[in-house]
């Protein structure tokens, strides 16, 4: 029976509830992460949990517990629910139980983990996806990880509803991020994401590219960029710790550049595949 | 002790738990409503009930009880919980528990609704409050009700933070509304306040308002105004259906007009308790 990390230690995930005067169930107070797992080994832990923290401090919630021991309590959690597959470590943070006011309540901030399985989407990574636009309609602040993810929620049905993968959002036709991902675009040989301003998630497998990418001598620049390069752009792709590095072929329904997986982002798999271990 | 009614029915509010996968919870995937009562006779139900409809058509979560039906629930609500003071019905509705992907669940939505006394907040009614103002850095759909209120959590903190009651929220130097509440001026005897577009709520005391004042001729205006307009304002008072119309007479500050309650001001709160029946 899989088991659940709490405040209160390991709890059967059966017997995990919490009370209907909870902070995250009524304002959507805390914040999450998703780290990937391969084959039983978390990839990039150390900048899940720095994010972690970093979005803590952004919303003024302080966590009961240091970075190294949430790291030794998530690799216990992988060993007691024997996850030696691919898969998933889901944490958050809410601030706590307590009679609703919007005000900060005194009591402790509620914390759990779990493991999933899941499996690597290697069909999508190698023939690429479809996408929609839609316009971004979500708070200022999206540099937060926080569990306010209603308009993200829409946004992506509305894809699933319309036979693409995902929505890649624009705010006045600057090009931000997808419903659950960071987007490069690829033109002329030079790769171009949004800056991490407070309007993008800071992703851990954006910058690990970016990194990636500048170790091996691969352009890459932060910029603004619009719809239109979006759609004339040579090459897309999304990132994220569920997708990794994840082609789009068709936007709108026009195919993006050959309308077949470009060479620059099979590239960039290969180094994410080195780095993550996979090859 | 306190019931609170759910899906199945009157539980023991203490027996009430919801599971760490729901959807409320790690999404904010749901939509809230807080009903005024006083003397245990609510106030504004129907256009309570109206918008809880809207919002969850907006979310595109089906409701899965007719209103009249939920109308009835929660007037047995009341009287299950012999509520015969000053109080409010709180409600929420999420899209259920389920397994965490943003995509829609196959799954019934989670429904409760609580009652709880609520003292008016005849002081402050009296004398005014002070307030901050503060960049509007919520979702463009203030206009749903929903669960992701973290940015009104951190204003409403930051303002308290700040010896203030309340911050008042401006997009770009339009006022929208306060964390809370719906925000009027008073300018050379004409009110004003922010049109109801996507993105401010429309408060259903702040419809009445419009209604009574209209039916006693005084002149209301739906229109954007600037923080300076606001700042320059003879009077200012918030709405909603806990504070009632409760004026401003400072804001980040600075005395507005006087610096006492205006006669305007008093005025409406005569319209407003005569029609709520507390006079």
């Amino acid at each position: 029976m899989a088991v659940v990390l709490t405040n209160q230690g390991f709890v059967a995930s059966e017997a995990l509830h919490y009370p209907y005067q909870e902070r995250g169930l009524q304002f959507g107070d805390g914040i999450y992460e998703v780290i990937r797992v391969y084959q039983g080994r978390p990839y990039l832990m150390t900048e899940h949990l720095d994010r972690l923290y970093r979005s803590a401090e952004a919303i003024k919630l302080t966590i009961p517990f240091d970075k190294e021991h949430l790291r030794q309590q998530l690799l216990a959690l992988i060993n007691e629910n024997r996850l030696t597959e691919d898969g998933l470590i889901y944490l958050q943070i809410t601030r706590g139980s307590a009679k609703r006011l919007h005000l900060f309540p005194d009591c402790e901030p509620n914390f759990f983990a779990y493991t999933d399985k899941l499996a690597r989407p290697l069909e999508q990574i190698k023939t690429g996806i479809k996408a929609i636009t839609k316009q971004d309609i979500r708070w200022h602040y999206c540099y937060i990880k926080s569990l306010n993810l209603l308009p993200n929620v829409l946004a992506k049905q509305e894809a699933f509803e319309q036979g693409a993968f995902d929505a890649i959002l624009h705010r006045d036709q600057i090009v931000t991020e997808s419903t659950a991902a960071n987007v490069f675009i690829v033109k002329d040989d030079v790769i171009i994401t949004h800056p991490a301003t407070e309007r993008i998630l800071h992703g851990c497998v954006r910058n690990r590219l970016i990194l990636l990418a500048k170790l091996n001598e691969i352009p890459v620049v932060e910029a603004y960029y619009s719809v239109s390069d979006l759609l004339e752009a040579n090459e897309v792709f999304l990132t994220s710790s569920g997708i990794e590095v994840l082609p789009v072929v068709e936007i709108d329904g026009k195919k993006i550049g050959t309308g077949k997986v470009g060479v620059m982002t099979k590239s960039l798999q290969d180094l994410y595949q080195r780095d993550a271990g996979l090859k």
